[in-house]
């Protein structure tokens, strides 16, 4: 047998499936770690993935490749079940993420430099399409909020000349729908779980910008007018990361920007119901999956901390302090647990969800995004 | 290299990952299908799984085994990967369908002979827990509406007693709580898809009997008091399996029974606000993943047909013929296509869930069930 072959029957004498695998962005050295969340072990790391810093990922429909997306304009493809790089391209300047399309065939990458969205061939990383998003007034914008839709569908918006383009890839050829005039300085957007309700919000004024992709002709229009900049009371640390709402039962549960709330939405209406109290300016509000808690990280200088709000009493009823600079967290699929990144210390925290108890921390160099395999299956992330 | 190194370095130079496969049951030669949702392609056969009339399945949270519950009381591990039986036992005389605990480690049975539940190690099949159902009559039950819940729970009725029981197994030792005089003769139930709502109908009687379990102090209570068989025009050819019901919104699509119509509950006041007319009485009532449409199956003689409903108009916006006998449907992760069983045609059929269209069909042994294996990251499958 040759060394190659030995190696091969070593390697795969023990198969592995992905279904209970996760991603970990440990943005100071530029590599990503494989973790398991069955066992709670790390599998492994693979590095040279650049800068990533704001890193983010999404996975191939298979779940075996991890799609990620780098500060610095790289897109790489790697491998979790070889555990390396299968393919890795610089296809910008400067990029803030990314979405893969309905049917698991097509990656596209959101860029601040120089502007637009690509479209990648998400086996071989081959150009699809470039759209250098030229707005109405003919310049190239910086794209933000870039998700991907139903139908086979991409929705972004355009920073610098207030638009939102919808992209429709399903046929030959693609069909774009842009909407102007959407509010000023989109910044950021995201996608309801459901895949229905695409919401961007405005850096230049208050408010946020809706559009219903059920009913595109219907256009966007203005929700939640006194959210964002205009209604700060403290100095905003941090814009908050939008793709952090949480949807439970008809309500969505929303950062507000400059103010120690969590906002609740009533999604029928598009109406502010509520604000629950929280320990700081919040970042990621997250869901646990049967929604019936949401979890909350925090701006600098809170940043120590998580609290858990009770969707049905809007109480907070639970405050812990995992460490210096509490980044992000993934639950589990089932939500029986919660990872959080605690960047600073150099671990990742894992909790029960039942009784809000550590089960232990696991190493990982300045941990930032976790990212399990499970989003493969989900619209939007 | 021997033949058998040949062999796993032939099988396993190509590594494959389990998010977009699944397993069809083809219950007339006691086998399973492993297909690809990604290629739409037959991966192998696994056979000598006993009679698998009625048979369903879940997934370990890897996504690497299937457990495939069979009518005859075989409970039987398939390894997804390796395309083999890994374990299986013979667990009672005749089951009626199974559930695996919110971390994966328990697989729970139901049975019907002789009646009571067990609970399995997923990773060994070793009996962990064996629940004989001994109703307050002091007689064993029948068990059936054995589903997963969040906190590490299970949730069970009992048919011949008219109890639901809700097992606990998070702590050391099991907690069973148990709910008596429910309602009469409870024959099938469904868990709503946020793991709150446990609903269970009754052949003794109408309505349904509903168990909040985020609050299960306040007892079950009744539901929908004209659900049921009293309410039937037609002759009953088969209940509707309950499992199908479709949440879209606030709102759920419930298969009648023995009506032509596919019922609207409102899931905050739990009343009836409306009933579509559709092709036949209908069997499985889903809900695509975005809650857009809903599509249906029929009961003998009109189960030739699939219909698609709008969640929004509430009308039959689709009609379709795949053949004789559509037994299940399946849809792909994010929804694109919808894969349908004709059993009589030895086929199952591949739709585009945009425009409606067929993709193609591939064949299958009189296939009945079709389970993807994403169902492994979501509660209640």
């Amino acid at each position: 047998m040759t060394p190659d072959a030995q190696h091969l029957v070593a390697k795969h004498s023990e198969p592995q499936a992905t279904g209970d695998l996760g991603v970990i962005i440990e943005r100071a050295t530029g590599s990503v770690q494989i973790v398991d969340t069955s066992d709670q072990r790390k599998v492994a790391s693979v590095s040279e993935l650049g800068d990533l810093s704001h890193a983010s990922i999404v996975f191939s429909r298979d779940e075996r490749f991890a799609y990620v997306f780098g500060r610095d304009g790289g897109l790489t493809k790697v491998d979790i079940l070889e555990q390396k790089i299968d393919k890795r391209v610089v296809q910008s300047g400067n990029s803030i993420g990314g979405a893969i399309s309905q049917d698991g065939k097509l990656v596209a990458v959101s860029n601040y430099t120089p502007g637009g969205v690509k479209i990648f061939n998400s086996d071989t990383l081959e150009l699809v399409l470039d759209l250098p998003a030229i707005g109405r007034d003919g310049k190239q914008s910086k794209t933000v909020g870039l998700v991907d839709a139903p139908d086979q569908k991409f929705v972004f918006s355009l920073f610098d000349s207030n638009e939102i383009w919808l992209v429709d890839m399903s046929g030959e050829e693609p069909k774009i729908q842009k909407f102007f005039d959407i509010g000023s300085k989109p910044y950021d957007a995201l996608i309801s779980p459901n895949g229905r309700y695409y919401i961007a919000g405005l850096y230049g004024e208050d408010g946020m910008a809706l559009l219903d992709l059920w009913y595109p002709e219907k256009g966007v229009r203005k929700i939640l007018p006194n959210y964002g900049k205009g209604e700060q009371r403290l100095p905003v640390y941090k814009m908050p990361h939008l793709e952090g709402w949480a949807v439970a039962g008809n309500r969505a549960f929303v950062p507000a920007v400059g103010r120690h709330e969590v906002i609740v939405v009533d999604m029928n209406t598009w109406e502010q119901v509520g604000a629950i109290p929280v320990h700081g300016q919040p970042i990621f509000v997250m869901a646990r999956p049967d929604g019936r808690h949401v979890w909350v990280n925090f701006a600098f200088p809170r940043n120590n901390v998580l609290e858990v709000i009770d969707t049905e009493t809007l109480e907070v009823i639970h405050h812990k302090e995992p460490g210096k600079t509490v980044l992000h967290m993934e639950f589990n699929p089932r939500g029986e647990k919660l990872w959080a990144s605690v960047r600073d210390e150099n671990k990742v925290c894992i909790y029960n969800t039942r009784d809000f108890k550590e089960v232990e921390c696991l190493a990982a160099e300045s941990p930032s995004g976790i990212f399990f395999t499970n989003r493969a299956h989900t619209i939007g992330l």
